[in-house]
């Protein structure tokens, strides 16, 4: 499997997907999707509290999917969305297998097997 | 962020997302799309027990990335990559973000702020 995004370690991509496999951290890059936002903006759809915001986003951060100002006091966050490319390229080498053409000819293979063990062969 | 593969419940890319931050699953899925194989023949590119490829085994199976035939003693696992399809969908929102127009505009907008910081308005 290659990547067509070389600026992105392969060994990137396990914290990559780890830090989408949380519906919080999901959450945050898509409010961040509509502008930069800080702890307190980010925390406030949330039924959790800042430090618990502040440490998913250490994850996203370790993982390059966002990056947060160091000269402000607010430190907002922002989305660097380029490393989900690398992501994606990996799970679109799979796409044949999800792709409709191809469940129709399983669903094809399945009809003709079942045909198979109603119909036993003439010996 | 809507998921255009109904059949893929949201909390499940949780999972889904989980079970493709190991190198060594993803090397399984990569095999598996080759074909379907037993764990002896998954575990012998990896200097890993079969014990061990077994649990990797269970966290794609939960996470609905493969399945297991259960007639057999050698249990194949095949791929299914479907659930794949929804944890691209939800990538692929983003994809502006990482787009290069969207690198170029980024880097025109700093260009602009660069020379608006070098000349002050004329006050």
């Amino acid at each position: 499997m290659q990547l067509s995004n070389p600026a992105v370690p392969v060994q990137n991509l396990d914290a990559i997907f780890a830090a989408l496999a949380d519906p919080t951290r999901r959450a945050i890059l898509s409010r961040l999707a509509a502008g930069d936002a800080g702890v307190n903006e980010l925390a406030e759809p949330f039924e959790i509290s800042q430090p618990a915001i502040s440490k998913h986003l250490k994850v996203l951060e370790r993982a390059g999917l966002i990056e947060r100002a160091i000269d402000k006091q607010r430190r907002p966050a922002r989305l660097k969305a380029k490393p989900m490319a690398a992501a994606v390229s990996w799970l679109e080498d799979f796409k044949e297998f999800w792709s409709s053409s191809f469940n129709q000819l399983d669903d094809l293979l399945e009809t003709l097997k079942q045909a198979d063990i109603k119909e036993p062969p003439n010996e």
